[in-house]
């Protein structure tokens, strides 16, 4: 008698995007002579980078000739990717190895595939508000979970809890969905607790590319010790815009080593790649073409300008909020604005009065855990023409 | 203190494929006049079918174009996807909705993703020899395997033990590595079996492409019952040379259910469906456009081209064998000739002696399972030039 995992059970739907789909739509409905302008997408708008482009349309015709034709390729990706990446980590002054470069089909994928290499005794310490996908995959093992609060106090950054031993800690800096931004010293301070307690840091780097400040870190291997307690997961889905081109990277460093539930000492980096090498067969040829190419210099001058498309719709933003005196973190090395709903709303009476006043569709906070009420999310991800027309309503409506 | 997965002690080391490669590498070194044939291949080697190439180029334009430029797409594939999927199966008699579909990248990846869903609980009951893929996945899960033995006098086709009652089972045909296909009969007892133990049964079809008889299945959904008990993993690597191209889809009846730990009754596919929405982000867009040309009609004739010039080169390897008067299986729905080593010999034996004496490169059967000793695996997915060069020498050695 096949017996499903019960775990799945205890997982919460989340009605939270159908939800806001189907207030929209009746909203829609209802007044069909205004224009709906859509600032909760957490999505890119911008086309690839003409660079990719030609890359991958070089690579697809290869595929069409026997000569060039590629078939299964090493499930860990092609060593010119591995060592693009490794060159673009160098290129902010990190040093990573090619060997500890696991290119993947997106961060999402890795996050969830992780957990393989733990075991479920483990205790996880997650931030709240959060990504829903730490939890739901941790969920679906059965894991223990602790949350640590983000607050106006903390700057919506959690620092490490001092009567709390937590074996695997998720960090996701820049944070979705606040925007904020771990600092070298923070960081510093986590490392420094992930090493007392032999925990591991899994780093959720997603959105680095947003950093505009040099001194901000867009790794948690530009931290000393990193690489005894740390494994990176990182996206080319806002780098280069790649959400649905699907190519990711995860960073397990090579001494990285924990014990299994008898003592016995494993390294994480040989445990990946049995995984990956077992459970996945690579990312497509034509994909990985397409992300070299992002990496080279021509490419990341390219992705760069798209990451300062977003970054300008967020300044709109927060230089609004700022005019309104509204208080929000993030918006700055961040494509995201997490703005504390003003007069003491909840996070779904702001999205209510949004859109039926100002025809502005966002995200509730609550939507990310219970931390997140009273809070909203708004993103530079949108047109900058309709950025501009959403911050002149609302300065218009709130400013009176 | 974070602790890893001990059951990755469990996995043997796969050396077999190393193993190859450096026996070759000598033999060529100190044979440079001989040209060496390879026959171990199990990639593909012809190119992408000239309708996927056109459908993907056209993409990747789509994708450097603000109006056409698509982000995140549904994680279990996209309608025009699901829906091609579903008339490819319809065209062999086989009723699947469309929501049954999920488009992956890549049956390997859904054959390791899919014990998620599943407890750790459960006894699994696997071929030998086997796709190395269903005995490691479980082994990383820690769960109990029972062996059911193929060997000349079931065809390398166990049948329904008697006496066990497994939970979860895996089964493959038309088979890698043995080539042999189950029938309609064979299949109607599986199910039934199935049935009784509320087992669930993982039909691997990756291969089902290769299969020239219409009364022989192609898929396990062409018998009564079975989508009570069972979920197709599908590939498009055979089929339409999607080796390095990366697109599978699994089919999870809307109807299957079963129990979870807590006799709670829960339904496989909005599992499958909260598993894949939760730990993975969809195939890329471009590849999906490849995927639904190979589907269409000028699409399925092109490939169709391309699995019969590897038939071809298994029927030549057919016909030489037979002249030999060798033991083997396979070779008729597949790719795959599955030899019995003559003269008693045993697997590594043989293939010394195949590359010694002949310069032709196999596969030990025993790499596939102890019940693989003694046995070799060719393969038809080389040239045909190459296919008779190999049959002319083995012919010609042999033969005397």
């Amino acid at each position: 008698m096949a017996i499903v995992n019960g775990n799945y059970a205890n997982l919460k739907e989340s009605y939270l995007f159908a939800d806001i789909a189907n207030k929209v739509a009746a909203y829609a409905k209802a007044n069909q002579d205004k224009k709906i302008i859509r600032m909760g997408i957490g999505d890119v708008t911008l086309p690839l980078a003409p660079v990719v482009v030609e890359a991958m349309a070089k690579a697809v015709a290869e595929m069409g000739v026997k000569e060039t034709f590629r078939g299964y390729g090493p499930e860990q990706g092609y060593d010119f990717l591995r060592e693009a990446i490794a060159a673009y980590y160098q290129s902010f002054g990190v040093s990573v190895d090619a060997k500890e470069i696991f290119v993947s089909d997106g961060a999402k994928s890795d996050c969830g595939n992780i957990t393989d290499i733990f075991s479920n005794a483990n205790t996880i310490l997650i931030p709240d508000p959060v990504y829903p996908v730490y939890l739901d995959t941790n969920i679906m093992c059965g894991r223990k979970v602790i949350y640590m609060e983000g607050n106006p106090e903390n700057g919506f950054l959690p620092m490490p809890p001092k009567d709390v031993k937590a074996d695997i800690i998720y960090l996701c800096s820049p944070n979705n969905p606040t925007g904020a931004v771990y600092t070298k010293e923070q960081l510093e301070a986590w490392v420094a607790y992930a090493k007392a307690n032999d925990s591991v840091i899994l780093y959720d780097a997603a959105y680095e590319s947003f950093v505009v400040d040099p001194t901000v870190p867009r790794s948690i291997f530009a931290i000393e010790g990193a690489k005894d307690c740390a494994i990176e997961l990182c996206s080319m889905s806002k780098t280069a815009g790649f959400t649905g081109t699907r190519c990711g990277y995860t960073v397990v460093p090579l001494g990285l080593v924990r014990k299994n539930e008898d003592g016995v000492e494993m390294n994480l980096n040989k445990m990946w790649l049995r995984r990956q090498t077992t459970k996945f067969n690579g990312v497509p040829y034509i994909t990985q073409r397409g992300a070299e190419a992002a990496f080279s210099p021509e490419g990341v001058k390219q992705c760069k300008e798209m990451v300062a498309y977003y970054l300008e719709n967020a300044r709109i933003l927060v230089e609004a909020f700022n005019k309104l005196g509204f208080t929000f973190f993030g918006g700055v090395h961040s494509p995201y604005i997490w703005l504390q709903c003003p007069n003491g709303l909840g996070s779904w009476e702001f999205f209510d009065l949004l859109l039926e006043k100002f025809a502005i569709v966002g995200t509730p906070g609550v939507g990310f855990g219970k931390c997140g009420e009273g809070y909203f999310r708004l993103t530079g991800f949108g047109s900058h023409e309709d950025t501009i027309e959403a911050v002149n309503r609302l300065v218009e409506g709130f400013g009176k």
